[in-house]
């Protein structure tokens, strides 16, 4: 099949630092090529995934000062993507649901995956679109959109491969995420503190890391080890007795869960977001309904069987998975498509 | 000929209250009508304009708090535009460049008229279409597109029936606009006060009227009078010896200064923006280098003669100049692309 692959304008794929979107694109185009699509990626000119770049800058929007307009520079690119649609077979959309309004002008059908929780306008104009092919990465994300009609629900995947199993854990429960208040960091420590295992915090620093979290750091129960490049980040998740993720903020379906249970790590959290679809309830982690509940529960997390929670995450969550799901709904989407096409000439 | 004009889906053709760019729209449009050409109207769906109005939002964002992302909303609307495509000859965009990504997905040409000063990303971003057909509204902001190649320089126009004559001043001058620091109004009270000139302001009470503008009010010698309707409006400026328009924002047509002139009111300013293409020096208004120059010339600019005033702005200003300017591109426009699709086809 000939794929484009659209990711956004932020930063390269991969990312040179973080980038959830922009390391999936890469995990996924890198897979679709392994498996003999010929594929296309649309993202910032220093991307480097082992096949074609398509882009109207240079680099990312993220690291160039002259680029006021973000959401411009996406819709630029877009114009791009579109310019080239008879090239490619189906064209799949990582960007909002920016290239919606792109979609009817020209044959080739698109796919998008959205990997945000909706604001109010997104869904009513996605509702403007209904033949479109929406991906909703979770079933709690598919829930915020209402009555939108969905192609599938096809969970974020990871390299299972990149994340080693660690059967042994260290004496530490890890936070990991950019500091802000609805990733749960103080929440996490409060937690930590009265069950009496020490916490360890990654992420770059952010102004409420110097405000809120550093005044709580002592070096050793509460310690803050910077932010941590992938080997880094294998060892401290692999290492740590389980992943405190009380994240309250709107997320869709967080990688950083999986790559946890790919060391072998259980996780504890909330079980108001995606994370009972992730955690099996007492066998991968915990998720508890309010934060309070999370401190009782912590040593129990810890005493999960590791093994039990990589193999899970192996089989639900690589990348593989993924994958496979793509392919299935391009292929879908494909028959669709030529399906209309010749009702049309018949006509 | 089949016209689509695209304004802004900010708020209604023409605006309830202010937003120049809709009612530059609803003016061009009218008057597109009345010479019989056939014209729709991309605008929110309030609008009333007589003639076909088409939309994805029933009234304008600045109107709706569901819609948090304003340019999604746009983008969308220009979705929809770009599906009529094929009813058009020629579609005439006033959205920023925010056409541009659509305009090679269809056989329709588009004429864009850009309304602001743009920033780096916006001139970058419009070399990437150097067969777009740009009109800029002034020389002044042709210059800051650098080596954009332009498919003309049409000003401003404005209605001048509605700005009715106004032979004999009052005993002050007059500002209008929104009260920011770069509209000046500060500057404007200063050179009054040192002239021994009464000043009347006229604009919506923001913040920063509140916090700078309102200690220098005296009720009489600088007055302020409020927000104003068009009859309120044409009888203040129709009554001011002058309009100072000491504005040092980067502003790339003012209507204000030419609805001034249509009422016999001279205009006092700076020449570092597009004044010296509106105002002819020492005849119809005064543009001095430094504000500090404002107060010794606002006697010798309420001298000057009225009614000529007037009549170099009807010569000059009125929407028919501007719609046989638009129209003369339009043509233009529609031959070169017929040309390149005969090209085409021969090939």
């Amino acid at each position: 099949m000939r794929i484009a692959v659209v990711s956004t304008m932020r930063t390269s794929v991969p990312p040179q630092r973080s980038g959830s979107v922009e390391l999936l694109v890469a995990l996924l185009a890198e897979n679709l090529v392994r498996r003999g699509h010929e594929v296309t990626v649309f993202a910032p000119g220093d991307s480097k995934v082992g096949t074609r770049v398509l882009s109207v800058l240079p680099a990312g929007y993220h690291h160039d000062e002259t680029i006021w307009d973000w959401r411009l520079a996406e819709f630029m690119q877009l114009g791009l993507v579109y310019e080239h649609a008879d090239e490619f077979d189906v064209i799949h959309s990582h960007v909002y649901c920016f290239a919606l309004p792109f979609t009817r002008l020209v044959r080739t059908p698109t796919v998008h995956t959205f990997h945000i929780c909706p604001t109010p306008d997104f869904v009513r104009f996605c509702r403007l679109y209904p033949e479109a092919h929406y991906v909703m990465i979770s079933e709690f994300q598919r829930r915020m959109f209402d009555d939108v009609p969905v192609a599938g629900v096809i969970p974020n995947g990871i390299d299972t491969t990149a994340f080693p199993f660690s059967p042994v854990a260290g004496d530490y429960v890890a936070f990991i995420g950019d500091f802000r208040p609805e990733k749960g960091p103080l929440e996490a420590i409060d937690a930590a503190r009265k069950a009496g295992i020490r916490i360890r915090l990654a992420g770059p620093a952010t102004d409420y890391f110097h405000e809120a979290i550093e005044p709580e750091l002592d070096g050793y129960d509460v310690e803050y080890v910077g932010e941590l490049d992938h080997p880094n980040k294998t060892a401290f998740l692999g290492g740590a007795m389980a992943l405190l993720f009380p994240v309250r903020a709107l997320e869709a379906c967080p990688l950083v869960v999986m790559e946890a249970m790919a060391c072998g790590t259980p996780v504890l959290g909330l079980s108001t977001g995606p994370l009972p679809e992730i955690v099996e309830q007492g066998v991968s982690g915990i998720h508890v309904a309010e934060p309070s509940a999370l401190a009782p529960a912590l040593r129990e997390v810890a005493r999960l069987d590791r093994a039990t929670v990589r193999r899970l995450v192996v089989e639900r969550f690589d990348v593989r998975r993924m994958v496979d799901g793509y392919l299935r709904i391009f292929q879908r989407t494909l028959d669709k498509t030529c399906a209309a096409h010749r009702n049309e000439s018949w006509e």
